[in-house]
């Protein structure tokens, strides 16, 4: 980020006064080691590292009441993190401040089987709560990659393989526990399956990225641990082909649970990380869920669709520790791509497209990672019209990222002209800010900003995300 | 309504010069007839009439904006209505003003087979769109009783019979185009299936009831047409155990398209108004989507959960025109009810708790019911928790209402206290304001008043509904 774009004067510094009163509250929960510092400057995958002043680390939603109250007092910007996943610079702090991070926040407080839902702190790891359920035949699908926390998932928005059946958190939040900038705490949602009583807060939250308050609790809705699954590979000659495939699969109607493309550059990175021994192809990773003649069913069906389409190979995986080594791999596709080039950093991105428009937004990128000498393996949720590209790039040689950037910026031109986003599941953190107005259009945008302004008058709630600073008015 | 809670001074009236300017833009599609105004003074349903100064008829988002503008300027209430089938008053006019009705704007402007979704002008009904789609394979799962009109249906977040299966409004829509108090036309969301771009304004306006602005273009989700579809009527001796027989299903991973509680007076109701010729007992209505297979599996297994409950006489409803039959006399609950009491009027409630406590909220009303010596038939979409109570009401009996309202109340308040809510799919309108904070908590009610006001801060868009008059200060 062009550190001109920052807004001045960095209001972030904390007074010794200010110090006082979190070390109160805190103890030896708040640090100002440079070290700990170092570790809440950055995200996963993003470039530029701004470190806040001072690293929190609440227990309690009451705690983190108490701190937002000091800080506003205070006027110090409060950025939440959680497991520090995030890949567009979410988590950093560019103007400074406080970096709250609550992955101490780890109780699982409340699993009711008989209603399918689940109440967290913010901190819990979707591997944490999956873990916890495994003994109730309740399971929770929403899986990015990383193991990153329930809270940081709400807070972005995250999806990942299994959205395609059971949606994204946007659709597995029955309400939120949240604080307010000056301290407040409101609970949103409620546990009924649905609700017409009122503004829908909770999913005004998800996907705020902490510039609107701190997400400490969730309700979840839980899946039932279905009775079967299969799990399948089918590798194809050309990219289209495999497209193809996933149109007519879920035109077909088949609740597929999975559908993942891996393009030929990540299935030798896959090949190579996590000894999948697939044929170097594109291909798809697919996985079914019901009852076994239902599982039976619908393989069937999409055997026969990626045979259509030049699948070859259709290979099933039916014994657990298969398919766990199958999507352990698929989860591993960032480690993976990163390996491919050693001292590589990689950088992901995603976009988001209608179906229909998938095949072109694919073999475009595709062509023009070839045509600019880049490696980049694509990789996506593509039964959603969601994909990644992972560009491994040399840090050292600054042109790579330039020819990157041009590759990136025409696949997210492509997916706004057609109606699609920016970004399916990652965010806009600081790194997409420039495509919001392009996505929205400006008034669009301008109501957004008028809720920001309302509900964090004063900025102070991860300042510098999601919105471009605006221009000062010249004197 | 008590007139005393009528905000003063009431701002409605029209002058001459808005009539001109508003004249010179619809000609004779705005009407200052009393008759027209009738038309728009009350919902279904809702007791008491306050006409709009004038009704408009507007064809394009364009007008719509150009009316806005025009109101603003001259500080004229906006209300706007799709069908008018609403419950709660929301299209009532308590302030006077402009009443803006979207019926006109009926066009279904761009289907997509290959992206399964659909643009659709605010004044499409749902059973225009479906008759429209039918040659697709597609189809609009959300089912409101009546043919309620899209717009209508994304502004009180509906949903029905089949939301157990494909969710309610707040999962079926990519994107809004909502027109701003001060005319400003913005577009939410976008043609992707998922999306991490900034706030999600398309929630936002969905259920906001009009009173951030106006709704004049809704994209859908569209669902493929299943292969099969096997309809089924069950018995029981008890209402605790048809409950239970559906959280049995619900727990058992069934994906039921569709399940229906009937309380006996429902089904006699619906035996007198629709010549179905069940036995006058608690009844569930089920359906089951799928491929021919995973249809039958799907009843089988629930016939073995309802046989397990005391469910007697599981019927099974193949045939396209048995089906339609039955759904047909689901939907017209509403009007089954009524012709059980000539004269009477109906008052219809929705709450919507948590599955474990369906039983006692339903069990709990019904008693309640007996006692006060009501007729009030109790139908509900229980899959997802949600039931209505439909009070047959002598209007010449103003004491029979004070004996609904103590059952009425003591069904919310047993709702709220096991986190379910006041209303499941009605919405808060004018009906149920003062419930809004005790489910929200009055600070979570003050975050909605504050975006309410900023996005409206002329309080123009529907003033009165969601939220009760904050007491004036005192001079």
């Amino acid at each position: 980020m062009d550190p001109a774009t920052l807004r001045t004067p960095s209001s972030g510094a904390i007074s010794q006064q200010c110090h006082a009163e979190l070390h109160a509250l805190l103890g030896d929960r708040l640090s100002l080691s440079q070290a700990i510092r170092a570790q809440y400057a950055t995200g996963e995958a993003f470039p530029e590292a701004y470190p806040p002043d001072a690293v929190a680390f609440p227990l309690t939603t009451a705690e983190v009441s108490q701190i937002a109250a000091i800080c506003t007092r205070y006027r110090v910007p409060m950025i939440a993190s959680g497991a520090g996943t995030s890949l567009e610079g979410h988590i950093t702090a560019p103007e400074g401040g406080l970096a709250i991070n609550l992955a101490r926040m780890g109780r699982i407080l409340d699993v009711s089987a008989d209603n399918m839902d689940v109440l967290v702190e913010a901190g819990v790891t979707r591997e944490q709560l999956n873990h916890d359920l495994r003994h109730q035949g309740l399971f929770f699908p929403i899986d990015p990659g990383a193991n990153a926390s329930i809270g940081g998932m709400a807070s972005t928005r995250a999806s990942g393989t299994n959205a395609v059946r059971y949606g994204t958190m946007a659709h597995n939040v029955l309400g939120l526990t949240v604080v307010q900038p000056d301290g407040t705490v409101i609970k949103t949602g409620g546990r009924a399956r649905k609700s017409a009583a009122g503004y829908d807060l909770t999913h005004l939250y998800i996907g705020s990225e902490g510039t609107l308050g701190i997400i400490t609790e969730i309700r979840l809705k839980l899946h039932g641990l279905p009775a079967a699954i299969g799990a399948a590979t089918c590798a194809f000659d050309t990219i289209g082909g495999a497209i193809t495939a996933v149109q007519q699969i879920m035109l077909s109607g088949i609740p597929v649970a999975r559908v993942e493309f891996l393009d030929e550059a990540q299935v030798r990175a896959c090949n190579a990380w996590s000894q999948l021994g697939l044929p170097d192809k594109p291909h798809l990773f697919l996985e079914f869920h019901g009852s076994d003649a239902s599982v039976a069913e619908q393989a069937e069906m999409a055997a026969e669709i990626a045979a259509d389409n030049g699948g070859e190979g259709f290979q099933w995986a039916t014994a657990a520790e298969d398919r766990n080594r199958l999507w352990k791999a698929r989860h591993n596709a960032y480690f993976a791509s990163k390996s491919l080039r050693p001292g590589a950093v990689v950088w992901s991105s995603d976009v988001c497209v209608p179906l229909s428009h998938l095949h072109e937004a694919v073999t475009a990128v595709h062509a023009d990672i070839a045509r600019e000498g880049l490696l980049a393996p694509i990789v996506g949720h593509v039964g959603d019209g969601n994909f990644h590209v992972l560009f491994c790039l040399d840090p050292d040689v600054p042109e790579e990222r330039a020819r990157a950037k041009t590759v990136y910026q025409a696949m997210i031109e492509r997916a706004l002209a057609c109606g699609g986003t920016c970004t399916g599941e990652h965010g806009i953190g600081l790194n997409k800010r420039e495509y919001l107005i392009q996505e929205h259009s400006a008034d669009a945008v301008a109501t957004m900003r008028a809720i920001k302004q309302t509900l964090d008058p004063l900025n102070l709630m991860n300042p510098q995300k999601i919105f471009l600073p605006q221009p000062q008015p010249q004197p």
